[in-house]
């Protein structure tokens, strides 16, 4: 029996069914004949399609036509601005930078500063471009990749904005987000703020460009409203295809959040921060050693087994021989985390260094104009 | 007892009871004291601040005080787009120059674009940029006045629009503009877009600008949230300095509209269609001219004497010679039409040939950076 939880784009909250969620937004499931045709397309699957991360999409069948019939479709992402990146944000960003280069697709890559809450513009920019500096980092093809500020490329959403905002009632966002009399007017607009990049290039190419947009399940009424007005506004919808979220290293209950650092890896931890997180973690272990060795660990629930699962072991045999391990006792939560910090140290360290190099590539990245 | 009417910024309706709508708005009457202050200040009164047509406002009396001190003042005003622009539009305008010409002040003058429903955007840019060449055509100081069309100037208006937005609940717009739930985001909104260029002097100025606005009083409610928010963004509240609105061609009771092209005189009215719409306007006359010999006619009622008062006619001994002759039936109202478009016509024609030298001069006016 599911236990109850909650998945909406401002709050996530108990042990999510994913299923179910599929039922509930009204999505589609990405089934094993859609997958081999990705197999097709592609030349391969990305880890996260295989092993079904990336698990419900809308209109991915039509981006698909579109690839094969030549056309050039489009990317699109967006990241608020905040005080910290961890691995949870970067989880489609892993698959994005996959799908930019098989598809030779332009990624338009969103920052929201004015989506949050935020006591001064300027604090919020300034954390919106030490963001920036971990997308770079990601390795996104900078020949194919704009990253828009919104607020500096505000002349080119805003028109695009308000042709979508005049078809969106505030009855709309009421039943979409949730929203109250008592929301500001900020909050109850920017939808149509963040609507405006699924038809940004349409508008920059003069014709129909297809929009992929690879989110998190629960960003999905975002875009919901996004692809209600498009048809209005003469716009293709934007497609989606939906991943997962990455477990909290708290365990399956917890929420992974910037404001609860142990909660995940931020790309600004320390080596020795993060390792200590990740040996801290909360696992599907047993209560003694002994336990363990006698009746096995459950993976389904470990966010350490999650983190190997969904981003840092993309061997599907090693994968299958840690689960088999943990679940017959021969392998202990304390060596398998010494395990996934082989893979997540490397990564970091890397991340550090490309994080660097990225303070002077900004201008490659992010267009005004 | 006066007749029922209604004021709102999307509404007027009926014979307004100037005098009820300052209590009801909690505007302040522009007393004769203060009156005596900006003679003093200006070296004369604009007829249509000794006539009461300028007759309220908030906060007046601080923009003298500022103007004594010698401090720079600016001054806002705006237009939606408009199908044709009317004299009762131009009415503040002429004021606004005035004001611009005895303060020195640099006048912001925002082209709402984004105000109205609009079927296209393009459209709506054609229609506000065929309004500034009436603006222009006025004789504002092109080095005192910036022109700035919203979706063209947004990069600068939208982070101030934001601070403001997130400060105005949808309970505060339901309030003030009787907004719903069915009315769409981008209404709901537009407010702090409004807003925007009243605090936007101080963020050039990078100090506290005193911004002063002429506008219609049924445009009050509008600033009235400008100003709630004022003091929580660290900005000074605008003052307002409210008119009566110029009377409908078509009697006390008639609305003048853009979509009713025999309630004013457009800009871009031949002469022969505005000498026509004079001749066929309603007056303050009686039945027939024996009537009207005997018993005198109504000027209080008269959209022609309105246009004397109002605008065409400064000189206050013709005024008043107008007001007894009316009154007493010496004056019949076809020769008084007659006397009107010999003020209104040479006005026509000089608008007409300045609003044609305005096409060479946009960007003299119009503002990007």
């Amino acid at each position: 029996m599911p236990e109850d939880f909650v998945v909406t784009p401002w709050e996530v909250k108990g042990a999510i069914d994913y299923d179910r969620l599929i039922t509930q937004f009204g999505t589609e499931r990405i089934t094993p004949a859609l997958l081999e045709r990705i197999r097709r397309l592609a030349g391969e699957l990305h880890p996260m399609l295989r092993r079904g991360v990336f698990y419900s999409h809308r209109d991915l069948n039509w981006i698909l036509d579109e690839v094969e019939k030549g056309h050039p479709v489009a990317l699109y992402t967006g990241r608020g601005p905040s005080s910290g990146i961890h691995i949870g944000h970067m989880l489609p960003w892993f698959f994005t930078k996959w799908l930019q280069e098989k598809l030779k697709a332009t990624l338009y890559f969103q920052i929201k500063i004015l989506f949050k809450d935020f006591e001064d513009l300027d604090q919020a920019t300034k954390v919106g471009y030490d963001n920036i500096l971990d997308i770079i980092a990601m390795g996104f093809d900078p020949k194919l990749t704009r990253i828009l500020v919104d607020t500096e490329y505000i002349h080119h959403l805003y028109p695009i904005a308000v042709e979508a905002a005049k078809r969106i009632t505030f009855s709309t966002t009421q039943a979409v987000f949730g929203f109250t009399n008592s929301n500001n007017i900020g909050e109850i607009f920017y939808t149509s703020i963040q609507a405006a990049p699924a038809f940004l290039p349409s508008v920059l190419a003069k014709k129909e460009v297809p929009v992929l947009i690879p989110c998190g399940i629960d960003q999905d009424p975002h875009f919901r409203v996004a692809r209600d007005v498009a048809p209005r506004l003469g716009f293709p919808k934007p497609a989606l295809i939906h991943n997962k979220l990455l477990m909290s290293l708290q365990g399956p209950n917890a929420k992974m959040s910037a404001s609860a650092p142990e909660s995940s890896i931020f790309t600004t931890d320390s080596e020795k921060a993060a390792h200590k997180k990740i040996n801290n973690a909360f696992t599907g272990g047993r209560a003694t050693v002994e336990e363990q060795r006698r009746l096995g660990a459950n993976p389904t629930i470990c966010p350490v087994f999650n983190f190997y699962e969904f981003i840092f072991d993309p061997d599907d045999k090693h994968l299958a021989e840690v689960d088999r391990t943990c679940r017959s006792g021969e392998r202990l939560c304390g060596e398998c985390k010494q395990e996934l910090w082989g893979l997540v140290g490397p990564f970091l360290k890397k991340h550090h260094e490309a994080r660097e190099k990225a303070k002077d590539r900004v201008e490659e990245f992010v267009v005004r104009d």
